[in-house]
């Protein structure tokens, strides 16, 4: 029998989406018995106006140097199908004779799939979806982790190696606030830049934990005083008890204007209120904020290579899967220390569902990880992570001179 | 004659500041007559408190590994020393025997330098003053170019080359903010991501123009219109024609309160409010800003080579010069494509003064740079750039299905 075969990339970019893509680009190639292979331009937006290209043209070498650029090279959306949405994929699809759907994306792609299989299955064609997982969040549920998180966990890591030796030579506070809503593994991932005794980041607030702003600042004083600096890695989805942002929170608190509060929101801010808490609380004068943006997720020229090997080969092995006839969602098992392999779960495991940080992995008083996370993380990043150093400094003997003493 | 060298490092950190002083440090070693290499803890602060270390004690492996490092391993401070402070500088450097004094820093170092070897001539105890020249900012005169931009700049170019690429996968405006207050090379760097026709930036706004709002939202209306979405590199220093900040013209407009003005002048507020005034004025809905802040300057894992070797090149020839007798400041000039060398100017003519874009690299229309600014920046970027590759994407015929039909 012969297949013809659809791939979309849905969500977020990440560093390593594209090896997936290639990953079923290339397997495909090894099937006699797919005769076609589709990408959807713009993820299930494409597939609804019918923008499909034809990846059977694409060259290998065009195919892996797509492999290794970050970003959708299909193009993605944010589009979250309904049922009446899906029927629409369902009646493209089926007007293409595809009858295997890959969909490169988060939980909420993973819950599309569900409901267009649903679909083909009540018209009776039956369709082959498997769901190739990517997400920087890593919070897909039955994953070790997911591809897209190891590399962007080492962007936010190789930052505050930098950020923490910044701060070192010009002494202060400094917070950065870094991706993921609901989950903290993002920001979890800056605990990676400490190597010396005394390196920062000395605090990390992940959204698993409620937010309080005196305990933020007591914390951040009794650092300053303790290394004379101070290093803050801050979720951006920290809360208070009642699940309120602290964005709003302290903008409220800021500027009572509803109006600026609107106006304000912008990616910005909450590092730039959280010092400005520091500045007017603790008179700290120099206080510093970053925001990491788009550039943890696409930066060109930060990418775990375990990341991409492991996001080429779920690609791979989602083909392989629906060549057997085989539906579901490629996850990631970890098997000792380090390797993997990638069984099928059933779409329903993923789906609609979030995983968020085990509470193994936050340390006690919830401002820092524990070694359970480094463990957890460490063989994910990859290899040559950049390596610091500090001098030793031998003091040499003050000369006794007095300042101000004229002779 | 034996002599005792003292070497400083001040001012913002960058990705190679250690490659010269590691560069002082082992030049030093094979000069007999030089019996003691002092370094200050954080520049001239740890001068007048005579706080040194003597790096004679470290290790040829330690100091690799530091070299090798960003920010500033000695410490750098924000002081600018005036005459008095620059006498108290002479008292501790006498104290100690130093007759050498090699301060790594931007354009005022070079003044600091000037006037402490003013003071130590006054004194009858000739110093010799040797400037080693770095800054993200490539503002200092007399020079091809200084060591630390060319590393920011790569930094800021693989940033634009993700960015980039996120921005074609979900389509919007995206405007970033990268540091250069008076001298806007760092900004101008942005135009290094492009490589396929239609790459962004598609506008780029330098602080050496004036920056009028309602032209940028044309322009920006224009880009948007002929790409589906435009890509916006703006440096923080960009102003109106009576030189006030737009970070400032824009917070008014939307805050009439003078408190809030002060309260959010942060980092992230510039790239928040460009962002505003396009989703306001010209109500495109997907935007989104990012302000690229310290990770400019200090991201571990993002340098470049030429900076590198350069930056180390300058610290061993500035020791070679003050053997010889030698002051002055250790300049880069450019001969041939490319290659260079490191001619020794006065102090006088790099203190105090600062170098901008020269038009010649300024594009007409004042939202773009020249070719020859991409022949200029181009081998400064050193090796192994990342390549990005899109996919040719060749089309597959529409099956003509109607949305909505039932069949």
């Amino acid at each position: 029998m012969s297949h013809k075969i659809l791939v979309a990339q849905g969500g977020g970019p990440t560093a390593v989406i594209n090896q997936s893509l290639v990953g079923v680009a290339l397997e495909a190639r090894r099937h006699a018995e797919i005769s076609s292979v589709y990408g959807a331009l713009h993820g299930v937006r494409g597939i609804v106006d019918d923008n499909l290209v034809d990846l059977g043209q694409e060259t290998v070498a065009n195919l892996e140097a797509v492999a290794a650029t970050p970003a959708a090279a299909l193009g993605s959306t944010r589009d979250k199908p309904d049922r009446k949405y899906c029927q629409e994929i369902f009646k493209v699809l089926k007007a293409h004779d595809v009858d295997t759907f890959f969909y490169i994306g988060g939980n909420d792609s993973s819950d599309t799939l569900r409901i267009v299989a649903d679909e083909a299955k009540k018209a009776g064609r039956p369709l082959r979806a498997v769901h190739i997982p990517k997400t920087i969040d890593n919070d897909l549920m039955g994953f070790d982790h997911v591809p897209g998180y190891p590399s962007a966990a080492r962007f936010v890591a190789q930052a505050f190696m930098g950020a923490n030796l910044d701060n070192l030579a010009l002494k202060g506070v400094y917070c950065a606030v870094v991706m993921g809503r609901h989950a903290g593994f993002l920001t979890a991932a800056a605990a990676m830049a400490r190597q010396y005794p005394g390196d920062g980041p000395h605090l990390i607030y992940l959204p698993e934990r409620v937010f309080v702003v005196d305990k933020f600042l007591a914390e951040v004083k009794a650092a300053f005083e303790r290394h004379g600096r101070c290093i803050v890695a801050a979720s951006e989805g920290i809360h208070d008890e009642k699940g309120e942002a602290i964005i709003t929170k302290l903008m409220g608190r800021t500027e009572k204007d509803a109006h600026g509060n609107v106006q304000l929101s912008g990616t910005g801010a909450l590092a730039d209120l959280l010092c400005e808490e520091v500045k007017n609380k603790l008179g700290i004068k120099r206080v510093r904020g970053d925001t990491f943006g788009y550039l943890q997720r696409s930066f060109a020229g930060c990418v775990s290579d375990v990341d991409q090997r492991e996001a080429r080969e779920v690609g791979e092995k989602a083909v392989q899967y629906a060549m057997n006839g085989q539906v579901g969602s490629v996850a990631i098992r970890r098997v000792g220390d380090y390797a993997v392999d990638y069984p099928l779960v059933a779409l329903e495991t993923v789906a609609g569902k979030t995983r968020v940080m085990e509470d193994a992995f936050i340390a006690e008083g919830g401002a820092d990880v524990t070694r359970a996370f480094g463990d957890y993380l460490r063989p994910l990043l990859g290899s040559d992570l950049p390596a610091i150093a500090h001098l030793r400094g031998a003091s040499v003997e003050k000369a006794g001179v007095l300042i101000g003493d004229s002779t």
